[in-house]
């Protein structure tokens, strides 16, 4: 039996990760802030009497020198997300998102660890291209304070590896979605915030057309990639964009969710001065690179994610009849 | 009369910027964390009762909400400095180096100052590079912790210029050296060390037969740079390597050195284990960019830099008859 550290475990991409390393017998020891958080205990669902939930800060030191020794695979999913969100909170990301990451590389390094570990990073990296598909090679310009925290965050990992040796691969996912992405609390994530709009019968509002190119990932396919990355030494040291099958228009996604979920309706609208000044432009992965290296290829399509998505959301918690 | 806040006043290159904006005939608040320290006080000099110190720390949000808005330019060139010494004090180096920017960057922000900024980047942002010269479209891939650290505040002021309009110039540095780089206490930049160890008449160790590639930019230059970006409104928002007049390998600047102390030797050692890890290799600056657009060049010849360099040292400090 595998040991994992999943830090952060309360949150969306992680809760499917425990799920998966659950299902494949690994020992699972989840550090979360609040686990009494009411979207944290929908996450967790059945799986908090499996996995050992440790409530705390995953940049704390203390608590990561206790932790890090017992794991052969550190999976450092802690953070705040949301490139819209981080404009005003720039110096808490950077905490979360930076500080929490250089700590426990800190810790991992001066124990001499051999831990295994995967960083979740971000497309929001590369800020807006020029060239589609964006590849791994394309010079890093954020244009966003989360972007720029996931952009120093990844580079204090490769650092880490190529000065200590420590063990670690790094992802920049594209746009992930799947159940419990949804928050009823705070927008988070297209497709979640999109299918909470729908779930209340509210209007989406596309700005600036929705003509945008991006690709999604469902999160069974993400998670593939994460457990593949983990476990093939190739990766130790490698950078890889993790993306979904095909480039998709933001006005075609939305109108996806609104089929899909039998509500709410599509709306054009003027551009939010915030969501204007961080949005990317297109934006689609080249994810030859994984597919090479891991033989990770994405499998879901949109149409069956948002309909897995749709059948796992609660309908208690948006009064849907 | 301008009036300038110079955060870090006590540094090495802050101290001949506050001498340069003093006889310019500008007004200097220069914050310094200890203005008692012995280094400062050798650095600061004459100047100690021309301008106006704050002792304070530099990412203190308070003191920076009381003296930002009085400033027509700022100067954050707070922080700590040395690639070698950063592997053994990340977090130190994140806090210094990332956190206070990105506190100034936010009360820049949230007052809407109009103030111009020039940030002090460093060479070591690029890494280790592939082809010489290096311009600022190389990609960046620092291999120490103070190289991420400056790539990371970077990020953040070119993102601040982007979506808030800051109004800021991002230059990155080759090796500077002048008068007061020198410290008693420890080794700070490469010219200032061999001279410290010449002075004391010590061996100078050049690892791996010193045949690596830098150039070296006399401070004198390096301010005239500084003073080009505050200036001019065509620097808002851009990046600029600022380096020296012609690649020099470490050999001979040490056989320069040597030359211009009288004193102290060169000699060949193994590469000190930490050194190596964080060792760039050869590095050349490819300063057309800033000659293009703001009209800079170096000026000042290594034999004559490391002349007035060594005729500013103290010889008490090193205890030379």
């Amino acid at each position: 039996m595998k040991r994992a550290l999943l830090l952060g475990a309360g949150g969306f991409l992680a809760s499917h990760l425990s799920r998966r390393l659950l299902r494949d017998g690994w020992d699972v020891t989840g550090v979360v802030l609040d686990p009494t958080a009411p979207h944290v205990l929908q996450r967790l669902g059945e799986t908090a009497s499996e996995i050992r939930i440790v409530a705390g800060d995953a940049g704390d030191r203390t608590l990561l020198e206790r932790l890090v020794p017992a794991a052969d695979a550190i999976f450092p999913f802690a953070g705040v997300s949301g490139a819209a969100d981080s404009v005003d909170r720039p110096l808490a990301d950077l905490r979360a998102n930076v500080e929490g990451q250089l700590t426990l590389l800190e810790v991992v390094r001066q124990g001499a660890h051999p831990a295994r570990i995967v960083f979740p990073g971000s497309r929001l990296q590369y800020g807006r291209v020029r060239r589609l598909p964006v590849d791994e090679d394309t010079p890093l310009a954020p244009c966003s304070p989360y972007g720029v925290s996931k952009l120093a965050a990844e580079q204090y990992h490769l650092l880490y590896h190529e000065v200590h040796g420590v063990a670690t691969t790094c992802l920049r996912i594209s746009n992930p979605y799947g159940p419990f992405q949804d928050r009823v609390d705070r927008a988070f994530g297209v497709v979640g915030t999109f299918m909470a709009m729908a779930a209340r019968n509210e209007p989406i509002p596309l700005y600036g057309g929705g003509a945008q190119l991006r690709d999604y990932v469902y999160v069974d396919d993400l998670i593939a990639a994460v457990m593949l990355a983990v476990a093939d030494p190739v990766a130790v040291g490698r950078v890889y964009n993790v993306g979904g099958p095909r480039p998709v228009m933001l006005r075609e996604m939305a109108e996806l969710v609104v089929e899909t979920v039998g509500r709410g309706r599509v709306e054009h609208a003027p551009w939010e001065p915030v969501a204007a000044r961080v949005e990317t432009g297109d934006y689609v992965s080249d994810i030859s690179r994984i597919g090479r290296e891991l033989g990770w290829a994405p499998r879901c399509e949109l149409r069956d994610g948002l309909a897995a998505t749709w059948e796992a959301l609660d309908p208690r918690l948006y009064a849907i009849p």
